[in-house]
């Protein structure tokens, strides 16, 4: 029996409402939604972070985010906008270390938001240096895109 | 001259620091990042909303950025973490109306975080019930993927 929670509800060793499934991604509700409706879109193979996962891989689960986006617009469930949030890496909040993509309903007034940390001025010339440093790491990555 | 000025971004008739290019998608830097080396990914041809964009076309988004994390975190950026962060809809907090999705490196401390609205609590049965009503909207809804 495995640790990971979603790798349970994805054998049916834990109760789930599923959404979808095929054999890459799987969709089902978040058990602590932000706002009813809240789903998330996982890797039906076990991938603790995104490095885990190949690129084209995580292209599915957004193709099928992006069906799931639809399908709450459609649902009649209170749905203005949408938002999707991934979050790789425990200092990027991430719970369960199953890669997942949230997908909530928002609508005006629902009291979700962002909060920021200090303020950090950037000046173009400082886009331009951290663009840099990240153009020369990808020189030397190699990418399932290329 | 569009009023779009992801549009003029990429039309070269705003300065902006491009990390990457191809015939589908672009990721430049944000103009107010969350944290130093937050990028965006959007795609080339102009799309307001997600429902404007193919499933195919926001899976292309989600390779790419899934191939900027990479660069973050071996760019030598702070980056412990990394966010992904779509908004679709100005109740969901768009902003800038062409698709894009936001890649920011994330390290503890940094300040940024998620403020929730009211609690709502969920029983397994209510999860049941807004699964069944996304449910029947995906079934009148032609997907992509099928």
């Amino acid at each position: 029996m495995t640790d990971c929670i979603f790798c349970r509800l994805l054998a049916g060793q834990e109760p789930a409402s599923f959404l979808y499934r095929d054999d890459a991604c799987a969709a089902f509700m978040d058990i602590r939604p932000i706002n009813p409706g809240h789903l998330v879109v996982v890797p039906v193979r076990h991938a603790t972070h995104l490095a885990d996962l190949g690129a084209k891989a995580a292209g599915q689960l957004m193709e099928v985010a992006h069906h799931m986006a639809a399908g709450l617009r459609a649902s009649g469930l209170h749905c203005e906008g949408v938002n999707m949030l991934l979050a790789d890496g425990e200092a990027a909040m991430q719970e369960v270390l199953h890669v997942h993509l949230h997908v909530f309903p928002r609508f005006r007034g629902d009291g979700f938001g962002l909060r920021f940390g200090p303020e950090h001025v950037h000046h173009r010339p400082d886009l331009e240096v951290s663009a840099a440093r990240i153009r020369t790491a990808l020189s030397h990555i190699s990418s399932e895109r290329h």
